[in-house]
């Protein structure tokens, strides 16, 4: 039979919570404490989870094998470091963070203590994008030429949150870089981006943009094309083109439903659905089992510490690339 | 070189005008004569049409090898056995006549001269539903099971309209009728009609319907299912479904453009094109040109007057099905 | 807080385990034994759950207070009626049993004992159909005039299955019955069905059909019709389209992803969910939420034994029609 | 009554042909006379078209109001000279010349001769891209942030045709440089390209690239990225996306039918229209009506010389930013 695998969480706010609620339902898994400064008591009680204030606990439990990272941004280097040295394996959200040179401080404290790390680069385990990734590692459209990507928000940041992001491509368009190198099976050489605040002026003068567009050539010879814009009227809009020598294929939004309503007004179908934990719901539940299979086979995961490193030094190349007016390389790691 | 086809035209208007239309954009075909007692002798000078009131006149004309009528439904009979006498071949917009005996009458006429007639089944022609037939006839969708009509106009006719229309089977499903003839290949055997004057009193009060659900019974095993209504809000719906052992095949509904909007209310496409004459611009040229084609090849039209009687005879037997509340077997022409 | 639901469960086949894993993540819920001659022992250890081979246990317990019925259809009126006498609630997978004077023996049980019963009608909860439902009840359509199901298996039931099965209209179209009522808010006065063994002649052979096409007229006025196959080669085809003056609202097919192919042979989308288990996953979730609710609520659940008593009635009536050959009107319960 | 608008033509070849025959349909217009050293005498009999093998004679005649240039791209400016010298109006296909200064003399002579002259950027009068035009200058799509062009061919050109062509941008894209200008009204100030001959190593021997992305600073502020390929194996793809503050507008592909074909290889709809005569079919009918209409509204067409010159200069400035791998700014002409 199975072994159980014993987790535990740093962080158990909306993302936290989310996680946690698909490990309950995962057979042969255990959640067995939970560490956050404001827990939702009501909500740990409901689903009869112990809990602490103090991350240490969860750290110096020997029980616990691996360690989930949900914590705010900021936190998560100095986290990856103290669950390594404590010799847990991690799964950690995204940004490892900002910097580079701390995010290389934390992989090698993974690397030191031997344990295994996954970023959260939960769009990698949606079911359209791994059809997509399919049609192109299996030959299905031919050798890649082209990868198109959309990712419009449904609205617009807090300027708070907006000035400890890192900015638009470290915040958002990373996600999309991620999705270009899996996507592809190859890595980034060169980005040029275009954007400027047009939606939202105070963005600007936060020193932050709202739309851009980045373009990408990537080491195989196909180039890549990402638009974003942080606010979409009509909601979330995540999709995707892979085109290359024998066809294309688009992933499109996902709705509610897949009713058309036609009145005097139009044929009218569903919007996309609103927000990323919609959209992503599933992806959300196939990252975790992905983790805990690498557990339990004793393997890397699909998507490790060396992505959330590259994906940011695109994000740096990006805005370097945006301030400057001219392409730059990336530095590959 | 291809000798030039004389026609002439019983009926100038607003059909009669989207024909002639056609025709003058045929190489080597020529109208040479209409005759319409309210002509639009503006429409006509703009095209260097020679028009009379007298019908008699396109009727005696030598020259003239063929007649198109154009005219209101209650002469047509009359008009194809005159033409006929004449040795005309006929184009006939349908129907022939609402009495089954008056249209044989119309047959044996045209039989007796050995003229050719084509009957104004358009839809026949029209390229979404030739793909339909082609996808039944050549196996494509395997052995055939099921044929669904939808067909729902846009706005309701006049309650003058209505009452010498000969009612809603006779007058809009006999379209319907002949396109399951067809598609199927086949006849129908036995018809099952449940309608009501749902939308309007009035044509319920003036002894018609107008919806109605029609189930057939054809020769070949296969069922087939019409529903009508003679009012859609959002325009002309016109959608056919043939399903087989191999699959099913969908005409959808065209529109004026592609584009689709997304904005807050919606993922809004175009409505259906509102009117038939927008709908079936494409298979009105083609029957004329189908009418020419067979004049020329000194060969039977592709739909003919017997086609005409048949869904004449379907029509009346629906009604009759309706009215008795139970299903009545189809005369066989 | 909420109080515990007890419940316990006859029969841990397919539709059992499928119910029994929803329950298992519902909160304040308890699945207290499950009895079944051949349970899955594993699946059932995994789970943690209480098993047995006798029904009489699961009656017996005091601490249930509710019974759900998952065994095969022949026992459902039996497994009711000593439910009932027991003072359990109870859930029944459809049909209660194929006989109406069978069922009400069932429902008299039912209603003496003063215990809530509700159907596993799970159609009435998939999210398509609740959106077309509101669209009428809201008055979004306007008047209804006609409903359009088309409701195609993906493959033939075996023959042994049709033996037992109560034919087409009783084991597969009683679904589609069942949404006319629901979707329209009216009941079904006269049916009329047209049907043949055209896939399978085995099928014919054994007195059963695997095509129909089937008329209703609702009480309400309005014309509802049901296309039925036992066989698609492409898959479970569930289509609903509800029309009215104010507009057509259709449900279309879901499919496991969103994605589309553009190649050399065509555009390629993916074809619809294959089995009933997927389609209609989020249905069977939602219909024991709302069983649950009724529980606590201390109310009817939505879709009681009158609506499995109904159904089986125009099943009935439809089987007639079809043998006759002439539309019959339905037993008002 | 409208008065007659005589044309002569040069160049009787493909485009000729096609312009010709929507000419033979415009009330009010006539043909008078076509240049052409290889004319297709049978073609021009049937249409009984007055026909010479010496443009002289074309220029030369007093009746001739404006002549329509169909001849190869490198006689064009040329004969736009000799047309403005002899007083006619003038229609010509794209592009004027490769060279700017080679423009501006065409330009020039024209101003100094005071006619009119259209440039054939047949696609501002397609029916889609007329409909996102209107979205944008209506305001409802609100403040325009981007627009995104696909623009992909069915088949790779000759090497021959590559050799003169003046190089993709020049060839190809200069009608999605137009499309940019005619949607969002605004000017293109800054360029940059990716590109590359990925599909066709002789292309990339011939010193052309067949794949390309392109990102495009508009003076208004916005944004536009184009993607181009020379090659897409299922056929002519012209795909066009505005997105604004109040939502987003996309044209998509227009294919033969609306058929819907599913089967067990999946849900199979029409590859999009193959070759662009057919695709933009309606907007080459309909750039000529509006070239006749401004003849006789003596005013300037729709899209003049200076439209022509732009373009250009976009292109060149794409195919500089391509080979020294940064941003060019446009010159304004």
């Amino acid at each position: 039979m199975m072994r159980t695998v014993i987790l535990g969480a740093i962080g158990a706010g909306r993302i936290g919570k989310l996680h946690t609620e698909n490990i309950l339902q995962m057979p042969g898994v255990r959640m067995k404490l939970m560490a956050d400064p404001y827990i939702d008591e009501t909500w740990a009680r409901g689903r009869s989870l112990a809990v602490t204030t103090e991350p240490e606990a969860v750290f110096a439990d020997k029980e616990i094998e691996a360690v989930l990272i949900f914590s705010p941004s900021t936190l998560h280097a100095d986290q990856i470091i103290t669950a390594a040295e404590n010799g847990k394996h991690i799964f950690c959200e995204k940004p490892i963070a900002l910097d580079p040179d701390r995010i290389r401080q934390a992989l090698d404290a993974v690397a030191k203590a031997k344990v295994k790390l996954q970023i959260g680069f939960n769009r990698r385990f949606d079911p359209e994008f791994c059809r997509l990734r399919e049609a192109v590692s299996s030959g299905e459209i031919g050798r890649l030429y082209q990868i198109k990507i959309t990712a419009r928000d449904p609205a617009l940041p807090s300027i708070d949150y907006v000035k400890t992001s890192g900015g638009m491509f470290l915040d958002m368009t990373i996600h999309d870089f991620d999705m270009v190198r899996y996507l592809s099976g190859s890595e980034v050489e060169e980005v040029f981006a275009a954007g400027a605040a047009m939606i939202d002026r105070t963005i600007g003068e936060a020193g932050d943009i709202d739309t851009a567009i980045t373009t990408l050539k990537l080491t195989n010879g196909a180039l890549a094309v990402i638009d974003n814009s942080r606010q979409a009227v009509y909601g979330y809009d995540q999709r995707i083109e892979v085109f290359g020598s024998k066809g294309s294929m688009q992933a499109c939004n996902r709705t509610p439903t897949r009713t058309v309503s036609t009145t005097a007004e139009g044929v009218i179908t569903d919007k996309p659905l609103y927000f990323f934990l919609e959209r992503y719901q599933e992806s959300f539940r196939v990252e975790m089992e992905e983790f805990v299979a690498a557990l339990r086979e004793k393997r890397d995961p699909a998507v490790g510490g060396i992505d959330g490193l590259i994906s940011t030094l695109i994000g740096i190349a990006a805005k370097e690339s945006m301030e400057r007016g001219e392409p730059v390389r990336v530095n590959q790691g």
